[in-house]
């Protein structure tokens, strides 16, 4: 399914979204930082959530909410992720949906909070309140939403994709803190076709775990992670339940969108040169390729060496052999950018002066076939360069 | 008890070392890479290794030895690690230990092996042979075989202490690469009491758990760890077994000796500017509270944050929530250099320029009550600086 880099979560038919600058954040491109989306009708909608154990209050808020009725809409403030602040943090969370539903016009509990920036803040609640009117909701405003959300990311990263007669849209923010455990931070995805709750939520939980899930910028999960996907049935034909032939097509739209965002979110990783594609075979369960999927890309040695082009493909065998997979030696294969470079238990011979050069390209690749079984996994990760370090190290004050 | 920071491994009567250049380490400081270590009398010896399932031929050749008759020396190269190098790196393996016998008047078999350096070559059999006889053992040797073990290391760690009339002693080596998952990279402990085997193995497990096995540089553990452990009881008196008056002040002794090098490798880990120490308390299980610090001390962002000194606690709060461990989020608090930054589900007041004084010292504390049990851990770490990245993209080529 072909991708439409432009597309936006507003592609969908019956859709508005807008942003405006409340004054939250401080850094970063793009002066806007309070973004709102609503569906002209009622949703179906879909969430998942990060799985830390000090979630963030929006999380308990969009549950809550989730579990009464279905949701039609989204705020969204960057800048202050509104976390580890207690009872405050609550109230404060279902002030800012209230006000956003006021102005989009519908009810307070249809409409969804969440919140992205630095933990242990409290929401500048009156520059909230004096913004929201500002913002203008129209059929256009998934670009600008996009780019509302960013903290460290340095481009909005959006796209969509058509299946069907129906539009599947969306977008996402994430540039540190990545290392998502249900979710990459924050995901927004919006279809105008009139998907059944039950089959929305089974997709997306599925396709979440294909794909933000195997994303990794630095192994540090956001308690504020959340992706969540509305379907308004704007553009009309039969209630998509799992036995509609188009049942399928929606869960590859969803696939092939969620993928193309989780590959933004690596090329975009807080200092990142590279996009790199760990993909592991041969694993005897998909638990064991995930996890050696998620090792290899949150790996210090690994990453830096691939940041300096350096075809030192020892700190691959490093990673498999403490990842405690289950592997059998003399099978375990590893090629870096196409190129075999480990088999049969030893070093094959190979040109370190021409893998190094395909190592400077802007995507490159790590495969590890453990030669076990038949369980595989892809995932994506970044290089690490001094400039993350920089950017980690005065993010706060 | 008092760690002596310029005793070392030949500190203990008994054993002589020495080491020289054999040009198989062709950076860092020191013109030294081929060690060699030799009990004058038989010994007690106890091992630890890597769990990597990917490890290195050594490893394999040193169970091997210590299966059959305890060992009373240990050959050591820096610069190639010899691991992912099949039959051909056992080979050459077994053929260094016999040199180094050879060179020592000991049995072949009675001599322990250990390499250290870039995964996936080959050792330089001839030039290593050649080197073997400039090697002068004496009992002034310790201080040189702890230069010549290492590799990114920019200063040797060691230490000796005593407990009774008997000295224990020692040095490690580890830089880069540091996630133990059983050893250090590489350490060498000596003792001149007449401690028996099975006090001995025990003893060392048990404290590599709470010393070695809690330090962590970047979260990649080594397919070469190793720890070593020789009792040769040239110092005399009784067998110093489980029911010894001694042995309680033997195994202090050993934890004393091990968390003090620990805390070296931890400070002088790649590119660090500070060390860090690490507490949980309040945890369910040792466990929880043993992996919470191992997940503090491999965060990317709160290594930044401290490298930055950033009082930037929600950093702290995220890997907490993303631990996985039991927590009873009201009770759960957060030190940094022993000011309370979080309790009862919310941020303190505290003053950020005074604690972000604090953060620049070479020593700094992070410190979790998880208000559910009374398990606790204490380990180490060290901040993430640019020169780690530039250390680590530039290594190999």
């Amino acid at each position: 399914m072909r991708i439409d880099p432009e597309g936006h979560v507003t592609t969908p038919r019956g859709f508005r979204a807008g942003a405006t600058y409340a004054g939250v954040k401080t850094y970063g491109e793009g002066k806007l930082d309070l973004a709102v989306l609503v569906s002209d009708a009622p949703c179906s909608a879909a969430a998942v959530y990060t799985r830390s154990r000090l979630h963030a209050p929006s999380i308990d808020i969009n549950r809550e909410k989730l579990a009464h009725r279905p949701a039609r809409g989204v705020v969204v403030n960057a800048g202050v992720a509104n976390a580890s602040t207690g009872e405050r943090g609550k109230r404060d969370g279902y002030e800012l949906a209230r006000l956003a539903a006021v102005h989009a016009g519908i009810a307070p509990e249809e409409m969804l909070v969440c919140s992205t920036g630095v933990i242990g803040h409290y929401l500048p609640m009156d520059r909230l309140a004096s913004a929201m009117p500002a913002i203008e909701l129209s059929a256009d405003g998934g670009p600008a939403f996009a780019r509302a959300i960013m903290t460290t990311d340095t481009r909005p990263k959006m796209g969509a994709v058509r299946f069907g007669p129906y539009h599947l849209g969306g977008c996402c923010k994430g540039s540190g803190m990545i290392h998502p455990n249900m979710a990459t931070m924050l995901a927004f995805l919006a279809t105008d076709a009139p998907v059944e709750q039950a089959l929305l939520q089974r997709a997306l939980s599925a396709v979440v775990d294909e794909s933000f899930n195997l994303v990794s910028v630095d192994g540090d999960t956001s308690p504020s992670d959340t992706v969540l996907l509305f379907a308004n049935g704007a553009a009309g034909g039969d209630r998509v339940d799992a036995h509609h032939p188009l049942a399928g097509d929606f869960v590859a739209a969803l696939r092939a969108l969620c993928v193309h965002l989780a590959r933004e979110i690596a090329r975009d990783g807080e200092g990142a040169t590279k996009l790199i594609e760990f993909t592991v075979s041969g694993a005897a369960t998909a638990d064991d390729a995930r996890a050696l999927v998620r090792q290899l890309s949150t790996s210090y040695l690994l990453k830096s060496a691939i940041h300096g082009a350096d075809p030192n493909w020892g700190r691959v065998a490093a990673v498999v052999g403490r990842s405690g997979v289950e592997l059998d030696e003399s099978a375990v294969t590893i090629d870096l950018c196409g190129t075999r470079v480990f088999e049969a238990g030893r070093p094959t011979e190979f040109d370190p002066i021409e893998l190094s050069r395909r190592l400077h390209r802007a995507e490159v690749s790590v495969a590890v076939h453990l030669g076990v079984g038949t369980a595989a996994a892809t995932g994506w990760g970044c290089d690490l360069s001094a400039e993350y370090v920089s950017i980690n190290a005065d993010y706060h004050t």
